[in-house]
C-alpha cells in the first residue's frame, strides 16, 4: 500500500488568460519532477482547488498523474464541503491515476463540525474511498482543527494512512504520532516546523517553499535522517523566512512571486486572489536572496 | 430599483433520498408566499447552498424565483471562493428571475482575505453584475468579518444596495448605518438582534426563525414601526431561545426539526450535516413551545 | 437598598509627578458631582486601579467618597486576583462610605476561571460583602467572559444587585435582563451600545465617555425615557466616535487627552501606559469636535 | 554574569489555613534543590504570585533564596501591571538574594500592551533592575504575545539574559533562537515542547512538571546533549500526558494534587482557585501512573 513519507510540493496551479496553463504547468512540473522531492500534492490549498470548476480539477488531476507517472506518486486533494461531492472527487482521483487522496475538513459550517460529525465524515469517505485517505488540518484556512484525539481515532481506519498537519501545535504533532498507530504517517505542513516534526517521528512534509526549493527542503529530511541534527538545524533556520514569505506573509500571490523568481512560471493567481505588489515582491527577492538558495542573476 | 426591507426568510432546502424534494419544497414555498414575509432567500447558509452542486443550484433557483413570481421578491444566494464562479452564478440568477443577490466573502483564503481584496471582490462583482448586490457578512461560517468601514466603502458603489449583517456586533451595525448613504439597507442577520437593529434604522432581517415563525418576526418589525416598543421588546425577548435553538445551538439540523414541528416538512440536512438526535429534538420542542406560539397537538 | 441606575462615569485618576494629584481630582470631581450623572465609580478599569498600590487605593476611595457625600452615590471597584484580598477591600470600600462595589473577574489563570469557579468566588464574596455586589463582566481586559447564564444565576443572590457588562454582546445583556429577577440592574459597560441597551431594558450604563460627556451621556437616557427615541437614537449615533476614541482605540491616555480638552485635568497615565501622542491627540480633537458638544477655543 | 541554563521549577508556593506553610516549603525545597534540577524559580504563575500580598512575596522571596543559598540559583517573579511596583519586587528580589528576575508582561489593559509600550516598559525595568531581567512569555495567562520580534529587539539589552516562552509556538521560539544574540537564553516554558525546543537550541526549560518529575525533566536535557536523540524523543512523548494534566488540563489544583501523590505537601490553592475534585485525582493518579516514575504504592 501507499506510504507517506519525504518531502511533497503542493504544487501551484499556474493560470494565464484565466485559464490553467499546461504548457507552463508542464515546464514546472518536469522541474519538480526531476528534483528530489517524494511526491507531488496537486489541488492542494496552494493549488487554489476552491477556485477551479468541477471540469479544470478533473482535467488538471488527469494532467499531472500523467506527467509524474513512473516519475513520482501524486496526492490528489479531493476536499469539498459536502460527502457526496468529496467521494465524487475520490473516483475521479482513482481514474485519473492518483496515488492517495487529501481531504481538508468540510468547513463552512464551522458551529457545527464537531468531532463526531468529522469523525463520521472521514469514516463515509474513507469506506467509500478507492485510494488512501490522508487527514487535511488546515486550520489557518478552515477555521476548524482536527485534534489529535480525533486524528487518532481515525488512524485506525484501514484506507486513512495519515495526516498532513498545518496546525504547527507542535504538541499536537506529538499526540498524534505517539498515539496513533505506528503506520499512520504524520506529515508536517509547512516547512517552518519539518525538522521539530521529524525530531518527533513524523515522516516527512508538504511543504509550499518546496515549490520553490525543493532539493533543499529535501536536504533537511536527508540531514536529519543521516543523523547531522546541527546541518539539519540549521537547515531548518535558513528556510522559515522564505517559508513564511510563500505561507502566512504573501500567501499564494507570495508563492506565485517566487516561483518566477527561480525561473518556474508563476503568474497571477485567479481572482479574488491578487498578484504580489511590486513593493512585496522586492522584499520577497531580498528574503529569498539571503537564503543563500537563491541563484543570483 | 430593488429596496430591501422587512423581513426575509432565508429558506431550507428540503432534501429526500439525497435529491431535492421539489414537491416538499412547493408546499413549504406555499406557506412562507402566504405569510407576512416580506421576501425569502434562496441559497443562503440555511439553504446549504456549500452543499449544493452547480446544477441543483441553477434548478433550485428556477423553482423557487418560478414559485415567488408575482408573490414576493427572491435573493439568491451566489456567493463562491472564485470572482468568475460568483458573476457566472449572478448572471444565472438573473435569468431565473431573482430580485437581487446575497453574497458571501470568500472565506477559504483568509490570510489574504483583506480589505482591499474584498473591496475589490465586490467591486468587481458588483460592476458585472445584472441584479443589485447585498453584502453578506456571516463571521461565524465564513471566519472573516466585513468591517463597518468596507461596508461603508462599498455602499457608495451604485449597485450594492445594502448588507445582511449576520455578525451581531451591534455598534459594528451602528456605524453602518450611521456611516453609510440613507439608501443603503443594513439588515439583520439573525432574529435575536433584530429589535435593537431596527432601533437604529436597520430595515429589516433575514432571520432563519423566519423558517418557522415568519408571521412573529415579520410582527416584530410591524410593532415598531407603529411606535409600540413595548409590545417589540417583549416579542424580542420570547424569540431569542428559539432563534438561538435554529442557529448557534443545532444549527440547520435544528431548523430542519423545527419546520417539521410546525407541520413544514423538515428532512435530514445534506452530510456531512447530521440530523438533529432524538434527545435535542425533544428539547428543542420544549424551547418552541415556550414562546406560546407553538401550534399544541 | 442601593438601586443600580442612571449613568455613571468610572473616574480617571489624576497622576502628577507619580503621585496621586488630589487637589486636581478635587476640581474633576466638582465638574462630575455637579453634572447631570447618577454617580461615579472609583477605581475602575479607568481608573487605573491595577496600578495602584493598596495604600492609594484606600486613600483614594476615602477621598472620593468624602468629596461625593450627600451629593451622589459612589461605587468602588474592589476586584482582585484573590478572594480574600477583594473582600479586604469590600470591607475597606464599606468603611470609606461607598455606597456598593464593582468585582472584576479574577483573570490571570483564565483557564481555571471555568462557571463553577466564578460562581463560588462571586457566591463567597458577596457573602461577605458588607456593600451590595456588582458583577462586573470586562472580556476586553480580563480575557475572560461573565455569560448570561452564570450572571442569572448569580442574580438569585440577595447580595448581588447588577452587572456592568463591557462585553457588548447586545444578545447576551437581552439575555441577562429577559432571565434575571427584575431587581437585577444591568448595566451598559460602554456608551457605545447604551441606548440598544436601554432599549432592551438596561437601567444606565457606566460610561467612560462620561468622565468627558457626562450631560450629553445622561440626556441620552433622558431622551429614552421620554420616549423621544429618534433623538435618543441620534445622540447615540453621535456619541459612538467620541466614545470609541477614550476606549478601545487610545483608552486611558485618550481619555485622559480628551479630559484635558474639555478643562479637567487629565495627566499622564501611569507606566507602563504611555501618554498620547501628538498625532493622535489631534486626531482625537477632531473626533470629539465633531460631536457638537466639544466646547470650541 | 547569570546563565541560564538547565530545568527549573517553578515552584509551587504551599498554603495551610490560609497561609504559606513554611515547614512544608521547607521538605518540598529539600527535595527541589537535592535533586538534578538546575535551580527554582519563586512566584512563577505555578507559586500563585498574583495570590500573594506585598508582604508575602517578600517574605516568601527570602525564605526561598535562604534555603536554596549555595545549592542552586533562584529566580524571582517580579512582574507586576505597573512599572514603579515592577521595580520596586526587583529590589526586593535582589535585597533576597535572587540570582535573577522573571518578568511577565503587563495584561489587564491588553489592548494598550503594543510592542512599542511592551519594549517601553521592559527597557525602563531592566535599566533600573540590580539583577538580571528574563522576560516571561505567558499568552495562556496574559492574552498578550511577546511577539518574536520584540523579544530579539529586548535581546540587546545587557541587563536581559533570555526569555521563559510559554506560548509554545514552535516557529516563534526558533524565531527567537536564530535572530536573538546567542548570548540570550530561550527557555522552554512548558515540559511538553522541551525537547524540540532544545532541538532547535534552547538552553532549558522552566516546567510545571519539574515539581513532580524533577530528575525527569533534568534527564530529557541529559539526554538529549549526549547525542540520545531517541531515548530524549521517547522520554518527551512519555512526559507530554503528566505535563498537560498539571498544566492545561487541571492547572495548579493539579499540579498540587500530584505532588501529594509523589509525597510532597500540596495542599489546596487559594481561592478562587479551588482543590482537584476526587474524580479527576484518581484521573490524575493514572496519568502519573503511566508514567513510570510514579513510585508505586
Amino acid at each position: 500500500m501507499f506510504k507517506l513519507y519525504g518531502v511533497y510540493a503542493p504544487i501551484a496551479t499556474p493560470f494565464e488568460n484565466g485559464k490553467i496553463a499546461y504548457d507552463k504547468l508542464e515546464k514546472n512540473l518536469k522541474f519538480w519532477l526531476e528534483s528530489d522531492l517524494s511526491g507531488v500534492v496537486v489541488m492542494g490549498s496552494n493549488g487554489e482547488f476552491v477556485l477551479l470548476t468541477p471540469e479544470e480539477k478533473e482535467e488538471l488531476t488527469r494532467f499531472v498523474c500523467k506527467q509524474a507517472k513512473g516519475k513520482k506518486p501524486v496526492v490528489t486533494g479531493t476536499g469539498a464541503e459536502s460527502t457526496a461531492e468529496t467521494m465524487r472527487l475520490n473516483e475521479m482521483a482513482a481514474k485519473a491515476g492518483s496515488d492517495a487522496v487529501l481531504i481538508v475538513t468540510p468547513n463552512y459550517y464551522k458551529g457545527e463540525m464537531t468531532d463526531p460529525v468529522l469523525a463520521r465524515f472521514y469514516t463515509d469517505v474513507a469506506d467509500a474511498s478507492p485510494l488512501p485517505v490522508i487527514l487535511y488540518n488546515m486550520p489557518r484556512n478552515a477555521g476548524i482543527n482536527i485534534s489529535a484525539k480525533l486524528a487518532v481515532e481515525l488512524a485506525k481506519h484501514p484506507n486513512i494512512i495519515g495526516i498532513k498537519d498545518s496546525g504547527g501545535n507542535i504538541v499536537q504533532i506529538a499526540d498524534m504520532i505517539r498515539n496513533a498507530p505506528p503506520n499512520f504517517s504524520v506529515f508536517a505542513g509547512s516547512a517552518s516546523y519539518l525538522f521539530t516534526s521529524l525530531a518527533l517521528g513524523a515522516t516527512g512534509g508538504t511543504l509550499a517553499l518546496a515549490n520553490v526549493f525543493p532539493n533543499e527542503c529535501a536536504r533537511l529530511q536527508k540531514l536529519f535522517e543521516a543523523g547531522k541534527m546541527k546541518e539539519a538545524r540549521d537547515l531548518q533556520m535558513n528556510l522559515i523566512d522564505s517559508n513564511n514569505a510563500v505561507t502566512a506573509r504573501w500567501g499564494i500571490p507570495g508563492l506565485k512571486a517566487a516561483m518566477e523568481m527561480i525561473g518556474l512560471y508563476g503568474g497571477d493567481p485567479r481572482p479574488p486572489l491578487l498578484p504580489l505588489k511590486e513593493a512585496d515582491r522586492e522584499e520577497l527577492r531580498k528574503v529569498l536572496t539571503r537564503t543563500g538558495f537563491f541563484p543570483k542573476a
